[in-house]
């Protein structure tokens, strides 16, 4: 089923936003017309931003504005919960609504305090022109070193479901700041909500980040008005092809990115090895400069794979594939030549596909090429 | 106690080497005047180069030459085993000497077959000029993306041992294709040599490699003539010290590296803990670039560290230092100022402390900074 693509972002029914950046600190608002269920998804790591630990304690309340900023993370800095108050505070009584039902998010540099002047300032200035176009504002002040908004948002009789997001430097992942914030009118309750929500996620922005491995302050959270029936069947394919455009999107936008890879991996004993295989590959400095470099070097993506699980690269076949083109590099472990290959590197969008002939499992994750210096010396290293 | 540092490298009492490199191929030869006791440790990668499967079958045999080769590092090809009986065939004629005594290590590029051709013309040529001075002639012929060869020996009380090596792109340490060959006169039985060889690889090369995911070829080698009487204490500590003065000059010569940085975290629960945390930060390509940048972004260290283990950040300290130059950035989770620690990071060569105050067990890798295009991006994002 194709869901219809429309341009409202996280501004579906019922939802306004608005957002503002200038200088190192940019501003954005969501804010519903009523309180919303919400379901969120944080980071796992143990260091985790004042945001995360305020939203995991007010989620149930349920949610009716979120306040993001970017410029400045809130993340190891011992005011930090505090702060992260303020901010709900201020929110609230611009926005006329009660502080537990404001949920904060903030991206930027570690370790530093947060400037509750600029952030009260640009609060009082975004929450006057809060509108039902302002989507495209509000992905806009998020941004931090990514190069452009990122939004997505579909419709299907009647339910609408969309969202804008912010990443980062795509060569560690692992470490990628990553705010999304979605908003649907689907009437779901809380645990269905998350349940949806985890699992869009683990096939979405879990394929662009390492389980585990993620920054202080990585954020999902879902706002539901719950004005339209809907079967959760329907709310999870909508929900998760939300989420797999928007993480697209910010492989896309990886810093110093010329190529955007699609990594899938099948014939794997196990999902968890697929999935742990398919991570390493996406993540490999040296896979991704090769790609840079146009390489066929599909002897690096072997070899990550191998480093992580069992391979028996007799049973290996690989090939790449842009467009229509699609060439065979390795069939049961033997190169098939690597002519095709090399004209298909030349595209900016590529899909490799790696069957270990193995099992019956698989995975796929988005990446980005690595540019530059590094670069220079790994892809030209044949 | 210090030992006297030597210029013999791999020839110690004994020892015969020698190396050629012209255009993409390199080949060094080392030969002892008797078949010795060896010990290896190789990767760990379930997919192994060819090398890596012949010598775990003969080190049990005693070595009394090692042919290695650079430019192809003779990995996922089909013909890979047969191509490495012929390098250690071809070696052990020219050298006069049994083949099954005969390692054979291939660092370079993967999938590509091994020019036969090229490397028993190689062989030939310096297995004419092996003498007791060609360890540096060795060392550099087994270059790659090496800019330096890199060799290490001490003497003490006529106990020789002595080392060279080989490494690359330190980005990606994981997937560094690393050789190294130790030669000795210590009378350590087989299995005491690899015993110690084990402990000192875990504490050296193991500690700027990732564990469980080196790449197709990382192989480690000690070969003794067992002429020389010598305690497994002193023997322990001798090759800890080769082993360890050899990894850290693979991460001196990272590619693109402009600083090298010892990153030591202590007051950890666990030894495991304490080598995982120690570990992600120095592959971490975020601190990496901060380093590069001179960037005291401290958040990003603590932040990674907490993406593996659990840390308390209000009970952490951390502190850079250079030289006799020292300075507290963070004490007790509190920042203490960084104009000092910009200061240090001014220097070549960065000790970096972090104090978890949560146990009694401690780690120590070594890593490089992360230049150019990717860092600055993320070394001006402030």
């Amino acid at each position: 089923m194709e869901f219809k693509k429309t341009d409202k972002g996280v501004c579906g029914k019922g939802f306004f936003a608005y957002g503002l950046k200038e200088g190192k600190y940019g501003l954005a608002l969501i804010k519903a017309d009523r309180v919303c269920t919400a379901a969120g998804v944080f980071t796992r790591n143990s260091v985790k931003a004042a945001h995360v630990l305020l939203d995991q304690k007010i989620l149930s309340n349920g949610i009716r504005a979120v306040a993001a900023n970017s410029g400045n993370a809130n993340a190891c800095v011992p005011e930090g919960v505090k702060d992260a108050r303020s901010i709900q505070r201020i929110a609230a009584r611009e926005l006329g609504i009660q502080p537990e039902n404001v949920a904060v998010a903030s991206t930027g540099i570690i370790g530093r305090r947060i400037d509750l002047g600029v952030i009260k300032d640009r609060i009082k200035q975004v929450a006057t022109k809060l509108n039902a176009k302002g989507s495209g504002n509000a992905a806009r002040a998020i941004m931090t070193t990514d190069t452009k908004p990122k939004q997505y948002s579909i419709e299907h009789d009647g339910v609408e479901v969309g969202g804008i997001c912010k990443g980062a430097g795509m060569i560690a992942p692992n470490m990628a700041t990553m705010l999304c914030f979605i908003t649907t009118n689907a009437d779901l309750d809380r645990r269905n909500l998350q349940d949806a929500l985890e699992a869009a996620v683990e096939e979405s922005f879990n394929m662009i980040t390492v389980d585990g491995d993620m920054s202080t302050n990585d954020t999902v959270l879902v706002l539901s008005t719950r004005t339209k029936k809907c079967g959760k069947g329907l709310f999870a394919r909508m929900l998760k092809e939300v989420a797999t455009e928007l993480s697209k999107m910010i492989v896309r936008d990886g810093e110093g990115a010329t190529k955007f890879i699609e990594f899938r991996i099948t014939g794997v004993r196990s999902k968890r090895d697929a999935i742990e295989a398919a991570k390493a590959v996406a993540n490999s400095p040296l896979v991704k400069t090769a790609f840079y470099g146009e390489n066929p070097n599909w002897g690096r993506i072997i070899a990550t794979i191998g480093s992580r699980i069992r391979v028996d690269y007799r049973r290996v076949d690989l090939s790449f594939q842009a467009g229509e083109m699609k060439s065979v590099l390795v069939k049961k472990g033997a190169i098939m030549g690597l002519d095709q290959a090399r004209k298909i590197l030349k595209n900016k969008e590529i899909k490799v596909d790696c069957n270990l002939n193995s099992g019956k499992h698989s995975a796929t994750t988005w990446t980005c090429d690595l540019s530059e210096e590094y670069v220079r010396i790994n892809a030209g290293y044949n």
